[in-house]
């Protein structure tokens, strides 16, 4: 029997709870011997709830029992999330974890601690909740060369796009629709402003490459700008709006932005709807592979956690290696990625607009006094200089 | 230093071959050492190749090679893959292949005595070609109860169906331009009559459940009956057709079966076009997962033998424990799988066929002479017992 302990019975941890719980015959069944939920670590209560009996509230109570070899950090946050896992590894008891925050800042630190006391610190369930992506960006594609990975990473941002698009609302609206639902948060910031996606792609990027990409060199623009005539020309064109959070290796340099897109239907990202979230890799032997599932929801990213623990118990006294090096990942200025852009301009004169952007493909008639336009392929650096030229763009999304 | 050899030098051989070569330094990277192709098997002389200069006739001289500790299978066929895949994992050679011929019929028997021998034997590449399927199977949804695994897993006939949507062309017309291609074979039956997905969901189920499928248990249908009118229904429909390969667990019964569907936008197989592949898991507590990518191709095939590779590499003198128990899966008969159907039927009168079938969506307007409907829920066994008071049914797809 593998004993474990829960810390944080929030949404995640309770999660975790039920998933051992309820699926115990499969997993026992699959593992060979049972898993048992030895404590649950949280300040409150629960009364009449059956993790009564197992929970404690002194972290000290777990880290002083051998029988612990594995440990479940659902709590979210920095503090005490960091010193308990810190504390649980360095007596060779196994981490596996939800919290993007904790893994994003602290990640090759902490591995690096699992490795020297012979433990693993797996972190599944910190990017795309419920998706298989770091296991299998570990495993299945270590012998590939990652040329991209494009990623929905934000449930909230692409269900508010999704109905943007289906039902031809301002976004104001469906953030207030989403937020009653309560598939968006009162303070909605993180997710809207992209930093959400930042965070999880800042991870993928880093296992992609095995060094340490700071969140801060990612370009990141939100969804607020995005709107109901926006959608508009995407329908001209046969196309929809995502929140792509997006890194790209190129002649040896590294781009990565978190920005709305234009995408096509041969993008198979493209028909990722509402909270559903996906990860394209693109790989040099390999080609394009996709992840898709439930990005966030407390038994998918729960379920996520579990099989981070089957994989520690199948593991006792291994080290589970992830390459992610403290150093840091040079991402090259946004200036010099290539793509093509859509506009939006407040005048309809084709020939002033072809003067400074030459060959462009036109989109008239959908909202008056303005029309659209998609450029050629440039760098960023090459339409910010061009489009300064105008004083009446109104909008600009990059094209993948 | 980790040396492997590569028996059969054919499309997925040489690929294997090359993916070692070409990403040599991201593969030492990750693994912390090198892979090395020591021996490479075939029959035949490759004058000028590099691999001449490993290429050996004996698989005696591989076998008696203690320094040999993993091989990949990438011969195909029943024999000898099958005396030397056992010969090897007898010396504790792990064994990495993409034969799903193979996998398929002997799959728990060398699985079996990989575990006795302390060694691996990994199929990663048996299904879906570059999709990692088998290795999330294993590991990331270990902790899950498989509900229903729907996929896309033959890129041939996706391919034709693909073309016959988007060109509105006939089945033999779209076949013909396929071999033309290369894209089918010139004996094309086991691809367009859905032989060759059988074998994989076979395999899937097998290891979802822990138990044998036999292939022969799964009702297998191809594609050679669809015509243009039935994509033109499709289209009215809002839907598409695909060939779904599927099992499902339903109140402890397994149901499993190979047939072209109609599939709805809402399915994110909808959009899986041409030669790409993709499996739809459901599982009961992280929901629904799908993995998407090239389900064949050289390349694409050899870099999903290599991930094995790699996990072998990682757990040397150790057995990487896959359940897959030589008892059979008992499949159900598929007379009590419920779904609605779609029907084609050579009259118009609305009244004779809801007399029958109850109520029905219809569709008119499509081909002369003939309407179509989709039914309510029903069995199989219900559909067909009303099915058989009509003498003039055109065709049936089944509708997901």
């Amino acid at each position: 029997m593998v004993k474990t302990a829960i810390l944080g019975y929030g949404t995640v941890g309770s999660g975790v709870y039920e998933v051992l719980k309820k699926n115990k015959d499969v997993i026992s069944g699959k593992l060979g011997e049972e898993i048992q939920v030895k404590y649950v670590l949280d300040l409150r209560e629960f009364e009449g709830d059956p993790v009564q009996d197992v929970l404690v509230h002194d972290m000290n109570l777990i880290l002083d029992d051998p029988e612990v070899q594995i440990v479940c950090e659902t709590m979210g946050g920095e503090h005490p999330a960091y010193d308990f896992t810190k504390s649980a590894l360095e007596r060779g008891k196994s981490v596996c974890t939800s919290n993007k925050e904790l893994v994003e800042k602290h990640g090759p630190e902490l591995i690096k601690i699992a490795e020297k006391h012979q433990c693993s610190y797996l972190f599944e369930a910190s990017v795309g909740g419920g998706i298989p992506i770091i296991r299998p960006l570990r495993t299945s594609l270590a012998q590939e060369e990652i040329l991209s990975i494009t990623g929905i990473l934000n449930g909230t941002t692409n269900y508010i796009l999704t109905k943007m698009e289906t039902e031809g609302l301002a976004f104001d609206t469906v953030l207030a629709r989403a937020q009653e639902k309560g598939y968006a948060e009162k303070n909605p910031d993180a997710d809207i402003l992209g930093y959400d996606a930042c965070r999880k792609i800042s991870i993928l990027t880093s296992l992609a490459y095995g060094k340490k990409v700071d969140f801060q060199d990612i370009t990141t623009e939100g969804i607020t700008a995005i709107t109901d005539i926006d959608f508009a020309y995407a329908k001209k064109m046969g196309a929809t709006i995502k929140l792509f959070a997006k890194s790209v290796k190129k002649n040896g340099k590294y781009y990565a932005i978190v920005a709305p897109f234009m995408v096509k239907p041969e993008n198979p990202l493209y028909a990722v709807k509402g909270v559903f979230n996906a990860i394209l890799v693109n790989a040099n032997m390999g080609g394009e592979t996709m992840y898709y599932g439930k990005g966030a929801g407390k038994l998918a990213t729960a379920s996520a956690v579990v099989a981070d623990v089957l994989d520690c118990a199948r593991h006792i006294g291994k080290h589970l290696d992830i390459k992610w090096e403290d150093e840091r990942l040079e991402i090259s200025p946004i200036d010099g990625a290539v793509r093509k852009f859509f506009v939006r301009v407040s005048l309809t004169d084709e020939e002033q607009i072809k003067k400074v952007f030459g060959e462009v493909e036109m989109f008239t008639g959908v909202a008056k006094g303005e029309c659209g336009f998609v450029t050629e392929e440039m760098t960023e650096a090459a339409y910010r200089e061009r489009a300064a030229k105008f004083d009446n763009v109104l909008s600009m999304i990059r094209v993948d």
